[in-house]
C-alpha cells in the first residue's frame, strides 16, 4: 500500500478551528483508489517547527503523494497554488511568535518552485463536480508558502514522491460569522473536494491545457 | 392548518437556475411547528406579471407569513432584508424585457416599508446554529426589491399576515463557478437555514435588540 | 445672495481627518453661479448634537440648497445616495460615546425620505467630468443616515430650502494608506466634483432619466 | 549621463488608454538627480512583440535603472511587484490574438526572478508622500509578468542595468467610470509617485527590513 500525505495547520491569528486539519484528519486512513492510503498529520503554524514536522513525516511514511493545506480567509473556493517563492515575509507573528521579514525559506533554494500537480486537471474535476475551485497564483509570504516551499525543496531529493504541492480552502461557515461577508464552504464539501483533488492527482498523467491565469 | 407562503424566481440574468426557488421549491407542504404549512410559489422575475402572481396567491391562501426570497449573486450569506423602497431603478431588463428608470412600484404608497420580521433575532439564530447570516441595508432596485415593497404595500390591508418580508440568497456552488471568486451556498444550508428563519418568525414576540447596522 | 449650506462631519472611527469636511471647508464662501453663496458647517460625529447644530444651521442661513457630507471609507467614488431611512443602528459608538439601536430618527417621521436632489443628472455630470461616481442605494443606519434623514424630515416645513440630500465621499489617499487595498480620491478632484455637483444642482429644472440601481 | 528606462504598454482588453504609457510618456526625458536622464517606451501588449522591443530598447540605451509599468484594473494602490514567474497563462488573447497556456516565458530560465528592487524602501517613501502603495506577491501570468520576467531574464547578463523590476498601477479615473466601484488614481499623483520611486531606487544601497507581506 503506498501513502497519501496529507497535512492542516493549527488555528492561527486567534481563529478556534483551522478548516485544513478539520478536513485533513477526517481523511485520516481513507483508500484512494484500492493502492494508495491517506495519512494526515498535524502542523504547528510556525515558520520554523512546521517543516521540522513535515520533514520528519515525509522521512517516516515515504509518501508517494503530498499535499499540504492552509487555510485562505476570504477567498470563496478551493484554490490550488501554482508556484511556492524562497521567501519569509511575516505580517503578523506566527504561533511562537516569529515574525521573519524578507528572509529565505531555504537559502541555498532557487527563487522558486511550481507545483507538480496536475492544476489544471484538478480545478477542472471540482468544477466538474459542481465545487468552486480555481488556480492561485501566490500562495502569500506566510507560514503556508513557507511549508509549500519546504515540500517542494525537500521533497526534489526524495524519489519516492511523484506529486506535490498545495491548496488553499476558505473558512469554515461558523468562522465566516466571524467576518461578516466573508465567503466560506462547509466541511463535507471540503471533504468531498478533497477525494476528488487527489483521486485526480492519481489518474493523471499530463495535465489538461485550459487557461486559469491572471491579468495581473 | 395556517399557512406560511415562500415565493422564489425564475432564474434571470443568464442564470441556468435560481437558488431562490431551487430552496423554496424543497420545502413546499412542510410543517413548521404543529400549526403552520408551508405553500411555495413561483414568482417570474418581471416586474409587472410578479406582482400579479404574487397577489394571486396571497388572495387565494391567506397566509399568516409571507417571506419572499431572491438571489443576491456574490453576496455570502443569508441576508434579511430590513427595508423595501418605492423606486424600480432597473440596470438590465427583466425577463419580459421590461427596464424601469426611476418609477415607483406603488404611486400611492410611502417611501418605504419596514421589513415585518423580526431581523435581528433570525440573523443570531442563524449564526448560533453555524449559517452565516445578517441584515441587508438595501434590497436593491431591481425586481426584488420591486417584489419586496409589493408585498408590504398589499399586505398592509390584508389583516391575516401577521408576518412579512424578503431574504436574499447567495449563489448555489454550481452557479458560482461560472463567477470566479464569487461566493456561494449549498442548498442543503439554504434549506436547513430556512426552517430556522421560519422557527423565528413563529417562536418570537418582540425583536432582540442587538447591532446590525453598517455606518456606510 | 442666495446660500448654499454644506456640512462634513468630524473624524471618527480612529481617523485622523475626515474628508467630507476637508473639502468642505475648502469651498466656504465660493459663489455658485452668480446668485449663490457657499456656507460650510462643522456637525459632529454624534447621533444628538449633529442634528441640533444642522438645525441651527438651516435657522440662521435659510439655505435655498443643503448638501449633507459624509465619508464612506472604501467605496472609490463619488455616491450620490438616494433615499434615508427613519432608522439608527450603529455598529460602533458615535464620537460621544452613544450607540443606538433600531430606534426611529424621528418618531413622528415616515419610513424613508428620497434625495431631493437630480441624483443622475449629477451622477452623468461627474462622469463627463472624469471623476467617478454612482448612485448609492443605502446611506448606512450610522450617523450619516442620521443626518441625512434628519435633514430631509426638517426641510420638509422650510419652504426656502429648494433642493436636500447627501453625499458619501472616499477615503483621502492619505487615510487609505492605513487601510491596505483601500480606494481612494484626492482631494482637489472631491473639490472640483463637488462644484460640479451644485452647478448642477442650480441649472437642472428635471432629473435624467438613466439608469443607476442595483440588482440586490 | 546615466540612462533610466521606463516602459509602458498600449491598451487592451477594451480600454482606450493604458495607464503605464500614459504616465511613462509624461516622464520622457527628465532628468533623476543630477546623472539620469529618463527614456520613455512604449511597449505592444503582446506576448512575443513586447520582450522584441524590450530587449532593443535594453541593447540601445545600456540603461542604469529599468523600471517596466502595466495597468493592474481594480488595484488601488501603486503596487511594486515581488517576483516574476516562468509561465504564460492567458485568459483572454493579446493584442495580436496569442493566448498562451501553461508555456515558459524563456524554457531555459529558472521558476521565478525577485525583483531587484528597493522594494520596502519605495513602499514606504510612497506612503510618507501621502500617496498609497503596497507590495504585491504576483503580476499574474499575463504580459505584465511576461515582460518583468522577460527582463529580469534579459538583464542578467547585461552588467549595466544596476536595478530593475515592476509596478502595477490603478486605473484612471476616466477608466473607472466604466468599471462602476472600481479604484483608481490620477494621473498627476501617479507621475509623482514614479518621480519619487525612481529617487528612492537611485539612493538605496540596502532595502529596508518592513512587513509587506501576504498571509494567502
Amino acid at each position: 500500500m503506498k501513502r497519501i500525505l496529507l497535512t492542516g495547520f493549527d488555528p492561527f491569528a486567534g481563529e478556534q478551528n483551522n478548516p485544513s486539519w478539520e478536513v485533513v484528519r477526517k481523511l485520516e486512513g481513507l483508500l484512494i483508489g484500492d493502492q494508495h492510503q491517506i495519512v494526515s498529520v498535524l502542523l504547528p503554524c510556525e515558520f520554523h517547527r512546521s517543516l521540522q514536522t513535515l520533514e520528519a513525516a515525509l522521512k517516516k511514511h515515504r509518501p508517494a503523494v503530498v499535499l499540504a493545506l492552509g487555510q485562505a480567509g476570504g477567498r470563496a473556493e478551493i484554490s490550488i497554488e501554482r508556484i511556492a517563492i524562497n521567501v519569509d515575509d511575516a505580517r503578523i507573528p506566527d504561533n511562537a511568535g516569529a515574525q521573519p521579514i524578507d528572509v529565505p525559506v531555504f537559502s541555498d533554494g532557487p527563487a522558486a518552485y511550481f507545483s507538480r500537480l496536475p492544476v489544471k486537471a484538478i480545478v477542472h474535476d471540482l468544477q466538474q463536480n459542481g465545487i468552486p475551485a480555481g488556480v492561485s497564483q501566490t500562495a502569500g509570504t506566510y507560514v503556508c508558502n513557507h511549508v509549500f516551499y519546504g515540500l517542494m525543496h525537500m521533497a526534489e531529493k526524495m524519489d519516492y514522491v511523484q506529486a506535490a504541492g498545495f491548496i488553499h480552502i476558505p473558512y469554515l461557515p461558523e468562522q465566516a460569522i466571524a467576518h461578516p461577508g466573508a465567503a466560506s464552504m462547509p466541511l463535507d464539501m471540503m471533504k468531498t473536494g478533497l477525494v476528488h483533488v487527489l483521486e485526480t492527482i492519481l489518474k493523471t498523467r499530463k495535465d489538461m491545457v485550459i487557461a486559469g491565469g491572471a491579468t495581473h
